[in-house]
């Protein structure tokens, strides 16, 4: 049994699998954004976490929260690169353009291929069903049909050996 | 005591580090290009460490070591990426463009910073000396002048805080 990545972890290994496989979005992107979008998407989830998870803002709902957290760490920075990496980080959580669905098309992608790695070992725990898998990663469909392609015949083998509900 | 990063978690640190960074070099860079070597930049080494310890190339040398390793890892890549990767590893081992420079210099930057925020930890428990890390970091310097006017009296502090011998 392997143990999960870590954040850093993940954002390199995501970071990377982007790099080797920008050539099949479609439309395509700009390949050195969505690298900058994927090493920093995870920083502000894990401050939202670890900042607001008890205090005044724990009634406040995820995407508040993750503003807030966005706003504290970005707001760190000089304040041309404060608004770069803030619009960097919003593009991917709105998925608004190319760019931003690649790269969360990639973020869906890296623990999808690593679940067929060891045979379904996250998937099995968690009872997943095919169609919940389907359905959360319809963004990779949307970003690059050919890699969409690649991965539904391993999914359909998934269920077929039982990795998949 | 903090344990030391492993070599994903170490490249997404320097990347985004690179990315923070950036506008102090001198001459001026190209972050994106920068950013990728950061990323790829561990991975030949760990190859070659893992592949050709005990093996027939263990009469080779780390450089020879390392050139197969590039060799067998990027090769597994399709011919454009394979050249587009290879070329960038070798500009971050040559160090013979501004980029190259400033890539590596983050390299060494960031675990200096780190020894700074935990009171020398690895400087104390190898006995460094102040006059070797102001050799090995001479690279700094080259690649931003401003970083090390920076970190240069933080070295002296250190020093004379006894981190260093
Ligand atoms: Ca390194």
């Amino acid at each position: 049994m392997s143990r999960l990545e870590n954040s850093a972890e993940h954002s390199w290994h995501v970071a990377v699998m982007a790099m080797l496989l920008a050539e099949h979005a479609e439309p395509a992107i700009q390949v050195d954004r969505v690298v900058k979008m994927l090493l920093l998407h995870d920083i502000v989830e894990i401050d939202a976490d670890d900042t607001f998870l008890y205090d005044e803002t724990a009634s406040l709902d995820k995407a508040d929260k993750e503003e807030a957290a966005a706003a504290r760490i970005f707001g760190l920075l000089p304040p041309t690169q404060r608004d770069e990496f803030t619009a960097l980080w919003r593009e991917y959580e709105n998925r608004d353009t190319a760019d931003g669905r690649f790269a969360y098309a990639c973020d869906r992608l890296l623990p999808m291929l690593q679940n067929l790695a060891n045979q379904g070992q996250s998937w099995r725990e968690h009872g997943v069903r095919f169609e919940q898998v389907l359905r959360k990663n319809l963004p990779i469909q949307e970003a690059s049909p050919s890699l969409w392609q690649y991965v539904l015949p391993k999914l359909e083998a998934a269920r077929d050996a039982g990795w998949l509900a």
